[in-house]
């Protein structure tokens, strides 16, 4: 092992291998579930550098963790405990290489945090949308290796829709360039698809040519009451139609969600909350290539169409960029919310979007049934049905005691549910370490048997992130 | 061979096992370059025949030919010639199995002919945007299979983008049931993109689930005389950001291209046809989710913006459906007038839209150096990068000679640009048989070793499609 170490030295620089010190930044994961052990933690700079890495490990049979932000909710992109894992860490690699306007693309490296080149995109007139909570520590390799979601997918898709190309070292160490920046190749079998949401364990990703949109004209944001959930439907179908391609977010919040948001952060002003006629909350984004005049009158229809049709009680549409931000905010609150009220069971999962509001129904009275008096925080992505079902434990239970004993059957009550209601049991998340023994009673044994050869395929030495996503069983 | 034969009759019934009379449509190429023999063309009616089908050939170790309407254009969904591989024609599976109004999606099977498909979601209320000029006779399995694009796909992605979930028989004969429907699913490598574009070399798609729109509530077409190739990619990103998502179709033509139509179906009148000072001719489509009348507005205010900058020379908007149709009725119409004038060496290629004006220089002059007289037929989806840049023989000589004579060195020296510029051989049209023995000059080697590993992970019998697309080396 000390070969090896010496090795990785010469290839990154003695300042780019970590091996003492508090590494707990890239050893424990981002919801601090696990703290492993690596046996060092390498930082290249370039592409090339990851391939003599790459390769050095693979001769030493070493196994490699990659790392990006390290802000996965899976635990998918941090060491076991044994010692002997490299993780690594692509955060040097954060060159924006170009910005090609007339093509609509941007070719960046792996370690470029996701905010960075928002921003880089919006100063040159353009949108890169993907946007989600950890935007501010997130990379952009590591959304492309967890095929990450976030609240723009109604419009824009997952991360893998946003990808054009890909530059890829392969568990051989090899770089393969297909940063070709095309919208249409069909020039053989689909690898980018293949490496994105593969969660490094079939290669390392260290660029990629993204899409980018010019910027709207407008972004408007509404907020809804709804009397039901069914209403909530009811109104994206209507969105869909009245606002086309304009719809870039709808998500939905449970009432209890909210007034978790009420209670621990009142300074946050929910709108309606005092009205205890509504059981959930939409807001929902409408972004206009024309004018705010022209969003605002296409909002205006939109609401009067589902007033008449009774399936909205009461709306707010932001009068500026303020107060847009402060009803996203509300809606980005909620996770921060359950924390300050206590641990809670999390779930990220989808079912179609026809099938949620049975699937809430019945899921709803399973734990209520089983865990009396749980308290549902159901809140999400519902555009692309994507619910965060998230249970906390009862009012005065201890949330770690409830934690401890209830997770285990809380989430097969609801992946059972899930299940049946024809959904996935990780919507954006993946899978990492943490659901990776959970994935074959809810995955199609056909699938995993076809995932599994591909692993031996274009891993056979095994190296690539072993204990995540798909395991060699 | 009798033994097989016979199992197949009895799998899915005698009369659907054909072995006698006149198999040209299964036999022969669309563009029939090549004229095979099969053992037997079996036509089966269910996903579990098409599992037995697969098993009983994979257990005599023949090879299957996937096979939906046959219109491909790179000879990937015929037999070989020597009698002794199997055709799995997909065409009795047709039904559409739900159209789901909340999801917005319908599952339907592989046999299903395009055109039915889109009219019947039509009938719903509801888009399904995949649009080409085989609709009447190609199926959604073959769309999938070939990952066909068409000319929509500047707003609505190729079908790889519009798929949610694949049925498949794999190589193995098992059954895997993906048609979840769902946006977001991250339990797993992405396989569904691993099938879609693999020209059935990995297994056989017998039912898919698709994403549908609302219907816009207008479409408009316009036409606009340009006065270079550079300036219809001013007019694309002007269209981007004045139409943004309601920009549905982005079409160049050259002026060559057009005189064919206008020589050969002068009932169709080109318009600005006698007005030699314009060298391409663009077609464009606002769809709107609002009115006709607001889709008209967006259109001037393009059009306004794009004479103010000179980039538009003369333009004109559909007033009506029938005009709509003739203007779209002389962009497709380009391929048939091309076989009037005779037969052309043809091509499929993308580049990086920013890059395309300097390749159709290059391209243009290295062609006009070396094929002197040569006439290009230059047109295709702009918006997508995606041309077809063929080549009619010079005036006066006998094009099939031509074709004979110089179809090799033609093709390379589009290739060749191509590649020069970053871009691809096969924008749409795949590999095929036809061009298996190209692919390897011009796509990575890194990329075609990872193809190769994944083909004899997940068909090590080399049963399915063997000759196409990714060889077995």
């Amino acid at each position: 092992m000390t070969d090896l170490i010496a090795s990785l030295r010469q290839i990154v620089g003695d300042a780019h291998v970590l091996t003492d010190g508090d590494l707990t930044a890239y050893e424990q994961d981002w919801r601090r579930r696990v703290h492993g052990k690596a046996l060092a933690v390498v930082r290249p700079a370039t592409t090339e550098q990851v391939a003599a890495v790459v390769k050095a490990c693979a001769a030493n049979g070493t196994s490699i963790v990659p790392q990006g932000g390290n802000t996965g909710l899976v635990v998918g992109s941090t060491p076991d405990t044994s010692g002997q894992q490299v993780v690594l860490n692509l955060g040097r690699m954060q060159a924006i290489r170009a910005i090609d306007k007339d093509n609509l693309t941007v070719t960046v490296e792996a370690g470029c945090i996701l905010q960075t080149l928002q921003e880089r995109c919006e100063s040159q007139g353009y949108l890169f949308p993907l946007s989600l909570a950890a935007e501010g520590s997130c990379t952009i390799g590591g959304n492309l290796g967890t095929n990450a979601g976030g609240t723009q997918v109604v419009r824009y898709g997952n991360t893998r829709e946003l990808c054009l190309g890909l530059e890829v070292v392969n568990a051989q160490g090899e770089i393969w360039n297909g940063l070709k920046g095309l919208r249409k190749d069909n020039t053989g079998y689909d690898l980018r698809n293949l490496f994105i949401g593969s969660e490094g364990t079939l290669g390392v990703i260290t660029a990629a040519t993204m899409k980018i949109y010019p910027m709207p004209a407008s972004q408007l944001t509404a907020w809804a009451a709804m009397p039901s959930f069914d209403a909530a439907v009811r109104l994206l179908a209507l969105a869909h139609q009245y606002l086309g391609a304009g719809l870039t977010g709808f998500e939905v919040m449970n009432r209890f969600a909210l007034t978790l948001v009420d209670k621990h952060m009142p300074q946050l002003r929910v709108p309606f909350i005092d009205n205890p006629a509504f059981p959930y909350a939409v807001v929902l984004e409408n972004s206009d290539s024309e004018s705010e005049e022209h969003a605002r009158s296409r909002f205006e229809a939109l609401m009067e169409a589902a007033f008449e049709q009774e399936i909205v009680l009461d709306a707010v549409v932001a009068e500026n960029l303020g107060q847009a931000h402060n009803l996203w905010h509300i809606r980005e609150s909620i996770p921060l919310a359950q924390v300050e009220e206590g641990l809670n069971i999390k779930h990220d999962i989808s079912v179609p979007i026809s099938r949620i509001p049975e699937f809430v129904e019945h899921a709803t009275q399973v734990l209520n049934d089983k865990v009396p008096g749980m308290r549902l925080v159901n809140f999400g992505h519902l555009g692309d049905g994507n619910l965060h079902f998230n249970v906390q434990a009862p009012e005065g239970v201890d949330a770690k005691q409830f934690l401890d004993e209830r997770e285990h059957e809380v989430n097969h009550i609801v992946y059972d549910a899930v299940a049946a209601f024809g959904g996935s049991i990780s919507a954006e998340h993946g899978i990492g370490t943490l659901k990776v023994d959970t994935l074959p009673q809810y995955q199609s044994p056909v699938a995993l048997s076809m995932m599994r050869a591909v692993k031996a395929a274009l891993d056979p030495q095994n190296i690539m992130n072993p204990h995540a996503m798909v395991t060699r069983g």
